[in-house]
Parts: structure tokens; C-alpha cells; sequence
């Protein structure tokens, strides 16, 4: 039996798990897991089924399935569970986020594939080309940000790609490629209660004596660093910390928050709803 | 329009979810939150759904939702959300996860009602009065347990009683009561890393030195505190604690487990899957 | 013997803990517990020591302990450890940070004498009086708001009151009564990552579909919300959850981190250095 | 300046903490960061010191710090602070806490060196070379187990290895080489709420349907698994999670303990008081 990952998105009407499950059936499918929520902010209704069937072409199991849910005229997807998402990596200088992702994914905990990785800099082929991932490098400067934007999008067409995940990218995206890319890329950040702006952060709340670090996990939109909120954390400090080992903690809790969205992102559990996601829980 | 909650289990087949769509559909509902679960140990399958209808009677709405289904002989349960599940809680001289619960019911964070409180001693009848709830001393002893037995399930059967949640009560059910109690019946207790047996845990747990503290509730079973797990927890603690300190932030936790664990069940978010339990989060 | 809790604070220079030593030791004294820490951005030395001595009375062990640190010019203090930290609580209409720390009071689980709670409302007068505490109604207009401060520094000096709690008191105090109250009144707020400015904080968290919300509990200074920061905690929400029972959640972890600030300050676990504070962990 | 840590263990007695600060004095010595602990159940006084002296020899630092501590006999331990604990890391075939420890060590979050690891098999060379540590390969049978012992007693003092860490080492020590070790070898095992004895414990754990999974970090002692405990720590687990997973998640928590029962170790923040430890926190 193939197992497969469906989900489902559309306005809120009566009769879609209905429709839904008449079509599953006429796939000759059983239900594992499922979620349903229907946002109230927005009328949405998300779905996300787990079931075995006897079809293993997704294309297939996907023509049986959707006839009765056409009225709904539903975003809906369909992949078997062990073909994997694809995720395009981006970074900058800065590596943490980056050995953190090669590392568990290396290790099987982190259920994407990575057909490649893009950086502004060249300082980070070596990393990657160690865990055997083609590494991309494309320069971007105020005259060339256009054709590497450009770029990008080949690589993502080229490998199939279906997140982008910013892993300490320092490049701001322009907004039309943050238009292209809407909920499948995905940025980390740090976060403080309360909140800083400026420059050094960490510094401002080491000087203000905070007692917890975070980090923010969030879809890319135009509004910088304002998309909606994926996953979050925090890790406990205490004021033994210096402003530089506040820095150093900070970094493992990106890390943890960005693998843990991408992962959610991956497994198909993310629902965009406006400025809110959903997220169904494992 | 009426806000329902159904629960169904079942051993699984295929055809499940369509049949429950289909009957909330005839009762002209809308799903607005769903949970379903397949359990590989057991094969049941277990689902958690919220809809909105118009059809404000639930034995009415249960007779619209069931047809379908009937063919798979399921457990079937359907409540207005604001119907409460109805709680007897048993105590002995222990007040602490008493007072706790009483004092999260009234500020309406227990989604329960306490029809009376049972207890083998008289010792807490007056904080028990205090919130207004009747308080029924049942002594027991070996000769009288039966009588005291009869008499709890009296009192079960008179109040409606859903749920009866031993809150640190210090007599052992009979085999027979534990049995007539499977699944409504919850318990509360220490448990550490590693576990302690036999007397004094805390002092044996702080002479070992434990940095975490544990609770655990459970479903009541005849096999004594090794009944399926609804929640656990546990606390930090330091050296600088003494074993009394330690019984005092167990107690915390006792609490905190208990509580958590009576809201989910009443919540109708627990399944008994055999030995273990499937648990729907909020 | 008795057991003495003594603090230290003043600029850092080598030979403190020598003559702190040597003080205890003429005080027939003997360390039972200590942390001290040199915060690195203010060049303050914090000192938290516990000692036994055969010398009960605190000034007289005050007296036989100074004589070597005079030349550091210390903030000296010291109290027997049963001579519990007074706490004057001050209160509007909303109750449930009020109720929390009277519960937790009533339990012995928070380390302070209350004896007094003021109000600019007589809304919570019955669950103060009903825990045996005088309840002390100070209106404040604009028009009498030096009249409640001034009233509120008289039963701070009657009552010989060592910290104000703001349990979300909903009034501003004057620059003047901040700045006289530094370092001995607690506030509390709620915080979030990111922060969100003006009304309806929670609203704006639950629009943007945050997954954590905290609370931050600190000094009040005349700068509002920006004081030195004591304790912050977290509590995880799902998409599930609507703004109100955000709202709810949100409640539960102020009265948890707004507790552990009123008991660390309580146990002299707490040094104000510049925008920081040192806290000692037990 | 140089930066020592200085650790001082005995009986406790008035005067210790005057004696020590006068020989600090005497070293030209400015304390920057203390926290000392009486054991109530042993009797035992234990110190841990960060200061900064104008003496950098570390032999020298001690003869000045020590005369008047003398008649105290304690256990005085002193080192400059970028002067780090020396490990040796003991593995099977199971390589999952060995690439975590090498991994943080490599980006330096693990303030140790790493001499040499040890294993009975040749399995885990490859990820060992590749850090640049040389990899010892000391085969066990019944036979060779005295001679392996003792193989691993001289790469011990060859090395001037400070404290032996069992990362997943699945060879008993000889109760002589457990003794010999006492105080400077750390295990880590799994352990659940409530704990599971025997084979497979982590499908006893599934099949029990815990809802935490945990690890412990202790002391090697000769009663197996016995030995006073460092670190605990739990993740939180659902029902959706198969035993494989509860088994990978596991993994993640061991590895988590075991870096920090590892790291306050190495940094000297750990004193053995009989059966329980003191952790001084950071």
C-alpha cells in the first residue's frame, strides 16, 4: 500500500470532509491521521489526511480523489509520504543555521531533500560540498541584484524546489521575488520580550538584563521580518551571560526553531491563513 | 447555531470519515475543528470533531449523524460544547490537588462540573463547602468498603457522573470498581527519573539527587498505578532543595499533571487505545 | 543557632569577601550557603550569603560583622531567615495576579508578610479581607494623586514595608514615587516576541498567529514598562486558541513570573546593577 | 590579569571561606564570580571560584592561596580558566553522542580537549580521524577485559585525562576500575517516567504510551546505572510517535545531558557529595 499526504485549503463550506473522504474512498483509501481546522479569521479551512492506498501514482490517486471537492475549488496537494520536499538553501557568511541543517538532515532527522545550496559569498562552499550538496555561488551587489534574483528562480524551477529557506541570508529579497516566493520561504530571526531595534540586539538585551533569548521563524513577505510566525522559542540566561555568549545561545535557538519549521514546512504541516499560520502538531 | 462535540472510535476500516461526513452533513453541520488518529497497536481508530449546526438537541443530532456509521458499530459520543462533563472528585486528608482543581474550577479554567466531592475522612469539608459543592463523607474500612463502593457508584449514577478523579486519594479501588470504572477514572502520581519505589519517594529521590521531579496521571486500573498515561510533567529542581523542599514542588506538579489531565478528558480529547492512550492537543 | 541571610553590594575591589569572611567569623558564624558575582558592566560585587551563628539578634551579627567592610562602603543587610520579607500589594479591578499571590501566601509557598493590600477600587476588597488582610481603598484622581501617593508612603513606613507589588495595578506612579521607590516595587507585564505597541497587545499576537506568549516582571522606574527586568517565562499557544483565551493563557503565566519576582526580591536573591539585574538562583 | 578557577571540597567548619579569601588576598587575587554550598546530608563544604590574579602559574597561584586553608585538609583544585579539562571519550558501535560531543567541541561549545577516543570496536574511527583525534581501538573480550583496563588506565595518565566520558560505551567497568575512576567517569542512560527495567525499554515506553521521554547523566560507580546523577532532561512525546521515534527523539535527549553533564564537569562546577552531587549553575 502507498502511503500518502494530502492537504487541503478553500473557504469554509459545509460538505468538504464529505467530499473528501467520498473521494479517498473511491482511491481505495484509509484514513491514518488527519487534522482539520477551519480559521475563523479568515474562513479558511485547512485539512491535512495521512492514508494508505492501494494507488501509488500520486497523480493518479490526486484524479480520484478531486472530482467532488472541484465545487470547493480547493488548493489541494498530494505526494506519497517518502517523496520527500525539496528545499533550496540560501546563505550569506554566517554558518550556524547552516551546519545545524546539513547536520540533521545528514542524519535523517530533517525529511527534505536538498538539491542545492545558494550563497552571496563563496566562504561556505567548503561545508557543503563536504556533505556532498552542489553549491551555487551568486554574487549580489545594487547593479546585479536583479539577475541574481533571476538566477535564483532558475535554480528553484530547475530543482524542483518547494520551500526556500533563508538560513542567516543576508540579503534583503526585493518584494517581487518575496511576492513569488509567499508562503514557501521560510526566515529566522532573533526575538526578544521585550522587543529591540537597532543595531545589536543581543547587546541591547544584555544591557537591559533580559532573562530569556528567542527566536522567530517566519514565511518571507515584503514587510521585512513582519511575515507570519511559523515556530518560536526562547532558552533561559542568566546574568552570568556576556553579550557575546547571549549571541552564542541565540544561535542555538535559531537553529532549533529553523529546523523545526522547516520540518513542519516539510512534512506538509503549515497552513497559510492571512497573516496567521496554522500548524498541526505531530 | 449549536456547537457540538463528537467523539468516535472504532476498529479501523476504510469508509469511516466518509460516513461521518456524511451524517454531520445531514444534520446540516459544519466541521470546524477535527482530530483522527489510527492507532497501528490497537487498529482502533479515533476521531475528535467540532461542528457547528442547527440542530440544537443532541440526541437528535446523534440520530442524524449516526446511520452511516452504524455499520461499523462504533463508540459514539456527542455533547453540546457547553455542556459540561460532570466530575466527582475523591479525596482523603490531602488537600493540595483538592484546593488546586477548586480553585481553577471556579475561575472557569477547568471545563467541568464537581456535582459533590467523596471522601473516606471529613477533614476537607470545609474548603469543599466553601466553593458550594456538596461534600459526602463515605468512611471506609475493610469491612465497609463494599458498602462504600456501593455507595460511590450511587453517587455516580445519581449526578450523572462522567468522570471520578481520585485526587490524592489514599484508599485502593477494588478490582471490581476499577474495572467498572475503566477509562472514567483518573489518578494521580509521583513518578521520578528513575522511579522510586516503596516508601518516602522524595526522601529517596533527594538522597539519590535528582535534578527533575515527575507526575504522572492515569487512567485507574486494577493493576495499581500502572494504568494508561494521560499526561506527564516534570520540574528542575537543585542540590539547595531539601526532600521536604522536593515534596513541596512535587506537590506543584502533582497539580499541574492532574489538572491538565482532567481538562483534556473532559475536553473528550483522550482515547483509550489498550494500554496506551491517544491524547488530541489543543 | 540562628540562621542569618546577609547581602552585600558595593563597588568591586579585591579584599571583600576576605573581610565579609572575617566578619562572619568574629560573629562565631558559619556559611551555609553563598553566591556572589561581579557584574562586569556597573564594576558592582553582589554578595548572598546564609550563615549560622549563636547570635540571634540581627544587629547586634550586623554589628560584628561590618567592622572590616566599613571601608567598602557597602549596601549591608541582613535578617534572620524566619523574619519574612514584607510585601505591600497594590490593586485595581482585575484580580488574577491579586488571587494567585494570596493563594500561593495562604499555602506558605510564597516567602513574604503581606500586611496590607491597597486599591484605587474597592472592587477586590472581599477576597483580601477574606484571607484576614487589611484592605486599604485609596482612590486616586488626577486631582488626589499626590494625596494616595503620599498616603501610600505612610503605610509603607507603617507598615515598615520592604517591596510593592504592582499585581497589575493600572495606575502610573508619579517620577517621584518611582524614583523613591527604586529597586523595591515589582511590576508586571505581559510581553511577546516581537513586541506589539499600543492597544489591545494580545489582539495584535493573536492577528500576527504568535506561538508563545510571555510575561516579563521588573523594577518599576519612571521610564513605564522599561525597568530592570527580574523574571520572564513563556507558555506555548497553538493556532487554535482565539485572542480571548490568549488573553486567559497570558494571565496565567503574569501570575507565574510575577510570583517567582515577588519571591526571589522576598529572599534577597535580587541586586539591581544599573538597567540589570543579578539574580541568585536557588 | 590572569583568570583562575579554584574549587575547594571538606568537612565544613567556621573560617574556610575567611581563609580561603585571605590566601586569594595574598595571590594579589580579585574574586569574580563565587557560589559555595554546605551539604546538609554529608557535611561537606564545597567551593567554586573564578578569579583574577596577577600570578599566572597555576602552581604558584596555589602555594600562595593555600597555608591557611591547610588545616582544613581539603580537596584544592586550581587552573587558569583557557586552560581546559582534558576528556577522553569511551564508545561502542552506537555513534550518536560521540558525532554530538565532537560536533559541539569542533565549534567550541564544549569547553574540553579531547586526547584520544577509545573504543572495543573499529566501527567509529572515521568520524573521529576526520576531527583530527587519534582513535585507540582497545578490543574487550572476557579474557582481554584486565588488559583493555589497564590499556585504558595508561592512555589515562599519558594523557593527563581528567575526566572519562562513556558515550554510549556498552562495556561494563570492573567495579575496581569504576572505583579507581570514582568521581571522574560520566555515563549516560535513558530513563523514562516511570522508569522501564530490561530490554527495549523504549518500546515498554511506547507501549505504556508515555508522554515524556528522558535521559540521565551520572557518575560511573560500581552499582550499575547507580551513580549520583549530574543531568536529567525530558522531551515531550505524542501519541503519533511510533517506538522508532520514541527511540531517535531519545537519542536527541541523551546527547543534550550528556554535552551538559559534560560541560559543568569540565568548567568545575560539579562536586560529588556521597550518593548526590552539588551543580553550581552558570
Amino acid at each position: 500500500m502507498a502511503h500518502h499526504v494530502l492537504t487541503l485549503q478553500c473557504p469554509d463550506r459545509p460538505g468538504i470532509v464529505a467530499a473528501l473522504a467520498t473521494g479517498i474512498g473511491r482511491a481505495g483509501g484509509n484514513i491514518l491521521d488527519s487534522a482539520q481546522f477551519s480559521d475563523p479569521g479568515t474562513g479558511l479551512f485547512c485539512v491535512r489526511t495521512e492514508f494508505e492506498s492501494p494507488i501509488e501514482d500520486p497523480e493518479e490517486a490526486l484524479a480520484l480523489v478531486g472530482p467532488e471537492l472541484a465545487a470547493y475549488s480547493p488548493d489541494l496537494t498530494l505526494r506519497p509520504k517518502d517523496r520527500r520536499r525539496r528545499a533550496l538553501l540560501m546563505v550569506s557568511k554566517i554558518d550556524h543555521c547552516l551546519v545545524d541543517l546539513l547536520y540533521r538532515w545528514d542524519r535523517g532527522e530533517l525529511p527534505v531533500d536538498i538539491p542545492v545550496v545558494v550563497s552571496n559569498h563563496d566562504a561556505l562552499r567548503g561545508i557543503v560540498e563536504y556533505y556532498g550538496i552542489p553549491f551555487e555561488h551568486v554574487p549580489v551587489t545594487p547593479e546585479t541584484k536583479p539577475a541574481a534574483e533571476a538566477r535564483l528562480f532558475e535554480l528553484v524551477d530547475e530543482h524542483e524546489v518547494d520551500v526556500v529557506v533563508l538560513a542567516r541570508y543576508m540579503q534583503v529579497l526585493s518584494d517581487d521575488a518575496c511576492r513569488r516566493l509567499e508562503g514557501r520561504a521560510i526566515n529566522i530571526h532573533h526575538s526578544f520580550l521585550p522587543g529591540f531595534k537597532g543595531a545589536r540586539p543581543y547587546h541591547q538585551a544584555h544591557e537591559r538584563g533580559v532573562k530569556l533569548i528567542g527566536a522567530t521563524a517566519h514565511y518571507v513577505t515584503a514587510d521585512l521580518d513582519e511575515g507570519p510566525i511559523i515556530e518560536q522559542d526562547v532558552v533561559r540566561v542568566s546574568h552570568t551571560r556576556s553579550a557575546e555568549e547571549m549571541v552564542r545561545l541565540g544561535r542555538d535557538v535559531e537553529e532549533l526553531v529553523l529546523s523545526r519549521a522547516v520540518a513542519a514546512h516539510a512534512e506538509d504541516r503549515v497552513f497559510l491563513c492571512g497573516s496567521r499560520t496554522v500548524v498541526f502538531s505531530q
